[in-house]
């Protein structure tokens, strides 16, 4: 029954995700549809030389658009600022076992959820993938504790007391699930998942993780296929569709074209990289003081993006008549006296979505090189500058648009060059490069390599041209590692927050434990005086505390052998129960005491200052031994940190104590320590930096 | 450059299992086409009244299966037992750290592939599939090494010196990129190599085998197309094609009979488990005591096999005139008086591919119920038997093939009781219940879940029905595992390979390491007289061996505080490059021993029976100091098993020093001893077993 009851909450992260997905993609559908059509009317109607009213769109379209950024940037900056950005590099930090307080919470998840769909309608470069790994996840998290807190308390609605690795499982499975509902490539999800997230490979996880996700792709193509009217005709696998290649075919010798491109995908990606670098260093030390700036900034950005995209579509008057692939799409005649319609303007009415999959499907004569090639100088520096504002938003949208956008001016460059290689059409040709062109742009940038190849596999449903996807996003990925790390590396790296990669930092062989323990050591006897055990916990922050036995042959009361490990939280909830009595007296509590009081208590919640002692309590003893992890890892002194490492990740521990010749607790290691050491690679050189992690 | 050539590695690896696998299914094409068209030409002639001379179909037919499955036994019985059956258990088990000498020879390769070519001409109920798997391993071995063993031994090709880890990341590539090509499926290949075999999820590596496998996906597509005549237009991805399902819908009210068939999938694949088990404890105890016997036994098999193909045929009159999906199916007349052809023969004038492939596509009405219960009757046990003879065989295709027959029985029976709630075309309908039965199937049969979803999915290219092949897999592991472990699994278990499971064995929690630690162990000092090691070394076969401090307070010269520990392979090298001197000296050779010495040498060449001392350099002293690993692994004395158990699987050991409060060694633990408890499943109890591993 418990094994049921365990894939039930599995099916419903599944489903739960699916529901927030499908919600999502349809109230960003209705309202950018109304959107859209009422600017278009605006300029269709002012562009005719009868009326010079083209002042009128340009108002109306910067006031929608910085009114929904207000409003979007506000929810994010006063509700839950860590609902800012794509959310998967905490989502990767929380998995990777950093604790990041908030982060499940309900008002993330609407600010989440909200977010991203006014940010999206806000007509920001940003798009709505990202946020839901992070809102799975949170869906995970509540379904999961069957509890979601909100500000400081908790909304209980069964409460069911999972540990945090349980909570951390689960989390995993609503990551993944919330990809898969984004894309419909439920096997890409769930390596996203592992990739970014799990250290240790465990089958009987993953294969619960790939079922929700299988359940959340399967509901949310039901769900958007039904909004359709056609629930049985499932042909809405994920938000994105860009699956609708059929019978890619290319030749041998278009190869090397494709690995040209994926060398400039990486280039492209890693200046992303480090432009949006700078701006996040410059945001946190000037902009982000004040929340009224972050909000500022946001509309800002926002109306930008409406002017740019005006006073491109009036200056380029590129006009065409080829029918765009996409029927939906709206386009202006702006500009065109009547013969075709503004080309540029079918890349801007729309969400970033739309001109993505405009930009893979729309004939070779289309875009004209010059459109195309102000089209991406701009997008690409609207992208860099949305990404970090304080707003929901996404970047595995505005990556793919910006490569496919250069991809094709590749395409049509290789149509000029060799017009009669071309394979099959030359629609299709183009869309080809823009979607090497993609994905080589995000590779450039992620450089999550093995999950985003399934996934634009999945999405483009060809395993035949998934060699040339993979080679792009390999490439691209080499080049760009040779310059900066990636994105969400860099974004975790400026947030300081200790995540321990895949490998040992490299050049760290000769460093030793003795180099990076925290020491000294502050430790407890078995059996210890209430008062002095409080007063260590008031003047130390640290976590576990080592149990000695104390040399009956010593003086000191701190020197003697290790006997376990007692962590700071199990000694807080012990505290606040009152288990201690007076000494050589068995606490008239112990007994009572079971796991589930130190599962029900959340480790944020307890303090040792909310904790109130009477004096003669603290005259009382506190007896360790029931309680206590009586067989903790340990290491010697000389251990090396690569070994010291791959006994954390492998095991995914948070303690280690280092002990003497003697077995006596001598130091301890825990995961800020090993953060310290990070390896950094600027131009192709490696350095090591020691870094100062924050007390968070 | 390094990098470089590692990736090159991996392409070359590619290559060659796409090389491998493309010749593999020519050949048998080929040849099982000229077989079965010389029998279709007797059994049409002599079925006619005119002449009455069945006998002489059925006297080829068995003259050929019996001569070819005689030369496809010996070439296994004699060249390589290893190469037997899939060979996908012992790849796991060497993957999972097991040394398996022999299984990466030469020889095993010829007798895996020339094998597998001539058990499937030879009749038998087999597929090529699973020894992919293994023959990729051995050619991702061999490339990696630049040198293959052959017999004793080796062929050297450029002889790249690395060490056994890395080879086993080679060969891990090497088994996915065999599936890879067997299924066209890389994304499942990859996961199929990272199920069965990983412990620790590293991203680099499986980035590395997901290469390997694509690259041998596509080359495979490639050689194929190219075979046929067109090399550009990429048809062929894999060698099993089953993914010709367009647009697969199903009906949510369909769910309950998929589930439903999961449970039979489950109950028919734990039946063929146990019927093979106790068959193969038969052929241990009995039959396989001499190689004349097993190469006759197959042979036998192979002749049983015509002979009840051609009973069948010849008794079961279902004559049909529905045109059979694959136009390069056989079949005969026989019996249908020049009205339609024999059903049953449709089936059995092919290979089991071919089978498989004509149960999910023909048409409904291609066979009658009595057929088809007749046929799944006959394989199943045919089936049963054919696994485990002494051949290169694998049992995805017969599973497969069995699942396909009774799925398509019971399309035919829902198709029956529910005529009006047929949803597409009949024909697809039976198909579509054929691929769920062949699913469940195999998944009752080998119960690795994930990897199969996805090689499943990748086959048919439909992701939405992706979730009914998920559930039935599921659902057929649930109900197999509540009988027996998986085929796979039994195998290791039978052949007594101390393989560790993914999780330590339940109802173990109060299991310490003093109940299965090997003591006492044997120590030696940091610097030993050469005599002593030698004489310890002839009387012992530990592996590992402490190196200790010894305590000056103590006469004992076996006590001491542990400094480090030596494996015996690196003793042995030092003993036989000479690498000791007179006591107070230092050797000459000590620095011209380099890591190269260690690689250079096969740890299974060495022994210490060929290593020829004198009498004056067993008085010499030997210095262990500069060669020990001096941070060994440690665990103390009431560690429980499912600690000491996680840190072998995530930290991969071999050997764990056991430690006293005073840090003196008191006991090593081995994979052995790890493996000596199993918990097993009987009938839905929980048992323990303790099995006395062998020594291999």
């Amino acid at each position: 029954m418990l094994m049921l009851s365990n894939w039930l909450v599995y099916f419903a992260i599944g489903i739960g995700t699916a529901l927030m997905a499908a919600g999502v993609q349809i109230i960003v559908e209705l309202i950018a549809h109304q959107k859209f059509s009422l600017l278009k009317t605006y300029l269709d109607k002012c562009s005719t030389d009868k009326e010079n009213c083209l002042y009128q769109p340009i108002l109306i379209w910067m006031s929608i658009n910085v009114g929904i950024t207000l409003l979007a940037s506000a929810l994010v900056t006063y509700l839950q600022p860590m609902a800012a950005g794509s959310g998967i590099p905490l989502i990767k930090s929380y998995l990777n076992g950093v604790r990041i307080p908030g982060l499940l919470s309900l008002q993330a998840f609407v600010a989440k959820c909200v977010g991203v769909v006014l940010s999206i309608l806000g007509g920001l470069a940003c798009g709505k993938e990202g946020p839901m790994a992070h809102s799975g996840g949170i869906i995970a998290a509540g379904i999961g504790k069957g509890r979601i807190p909100w500000f400081k308390k908790y909304i209980d609605l069964y409460g069911l007391f999972r540990t945090d690795h349980n909570i951390r499982d689960l989390v995993a499975a609503g990551a993944a699930s919330g990809v898969s509902a984004a894309f419909g490539a439920p096997v890409g999800g769930t390596l996203f998942s592992v990739e970014e997230a799990a250290s240790f490979w465990n089958t009987e996880l993953v294969w619960k993780v790939f079922f929700s996700a299988m359940v959340a792709c399967f509901s949310t193509n039901f769900l958007l296929s039904a909004y359709e009217g056609h629930p049985t005709q499932l042909s809405n696998p994920g938000l994105v569709r860009f699956n609708t290649f059929p019978n890619l075919t290319f030749d041998l010798i278009e190869i090397p074209v494709f690995i040209i491109m994926a060398a400039i995908g990486g280039l492209i990606g890693s200046l992303f990289v480090v432009m949006n670098y700078k701006l996040t260093v410059f945001r946190q030390k000037y902009l982000h003081r004040k929340k009224w700036i972050k909000v500022v900034e946001a509309s800002l950005v926002s109306g930008v993006s409406a002017l740019a995209a005006f006073v491109l579509m009036f200056t380029i008057k590129d006009c065409t008549t080829a029918e765009p692939y996409n029927g939906h799409a709206f386009n202006t005649t702006m500009g065109c006296d009547g013969e075709g319609h503004n080309a540029m303007s079918t890349m801007f009415l729309t969400t970033p979505e739309g001109c993505l999959k405009a930009l893979l499907h729309d004939s070779y004569d289309n875009y004209s090189v010059l459109t195309l090639v102000l089209f991406v100088t701009v997008f690409f520096f609207l992208g860099v500058w949305t990404y970090g504002l304080s707003v929901s938003s996404g970047v595995f949208i505005p990556s793919l648009t910006i490569g496919a956008a250069w991809g094709r001016l590749i395409g049509l460059g290789v149509i000029q060059l060799f017009p009669n290689q071309v394979l099959t059409s030359k629609a299709k040709d183009v869309g080809k490069y823009a979607l090497i062109g993609a994905a080589s742009q995000l590779g450039g940038c992620l450089r999550t390599t093995i999950s985003l190849t399934v996934i634009i596999v999945e999405c483009t449903g060809d395993i035949t041209f998934g060699l040339c996807i993979m080679l792009a996003l390999m490439i691209s990925k080499w080049v760009g590692d040779f310059f900066t790390t990636g994105l969400y590396d860099m974004n975790v790296e400026v947030s300081g927050i200790p995540l321990l990669s895949w490998e040992p930092p490299p050049l760290c062989d000769h460093v030793y434990v003795s180099d990076f323990m925290s020491q000294p050591v502050m430790t407890f006897l078995p059996v210890e005086k209430v008062g002095h055990v409080y007063e260590c916990l008031m003047g130390e922050s640290f976590n576990g505390f080592p149990i000695i036995e104390q040399d009956p042959n010593c003086d000191s009361r701190y020197k003697g052998k290790l006997r376990g490990i007692i962590l700071r939280f199990q000694i807080l909830v012990l505290l606040s129960k009152k288990v201690f009595c007076q000494e050589g007296q068995v606490p008239s509590n112990q007994n009572s005491i079971t796991l589930k009081d130190f599962q029900k208590t959340s480790p944020v919640a307890v303090r040792i200052e909310d904790i109130q002692l009477t004096d003669q309590e603290k005259q009382y003893v506190i007896d360790f031994r029931p309680f206590m992890n009586q067989t903790p890892y340990t290491v010697s002194l000389n251990f090396s940190m690569p070994r010291v490492f791959r006994l954390f990740r492998g095991l995914g521990l948070r303690h280690l104590v280092v002990v003497s010749d003697e077995f006596e607790p001598i130091g301890m290691v825990t995961r800020k320590d090993l953060a310290k050491y990070r390896a950094e690679i600027k131009k192709g050189m490696l350095h090591m930096e020691h870094l100062t992690v924050e007390n968070r």
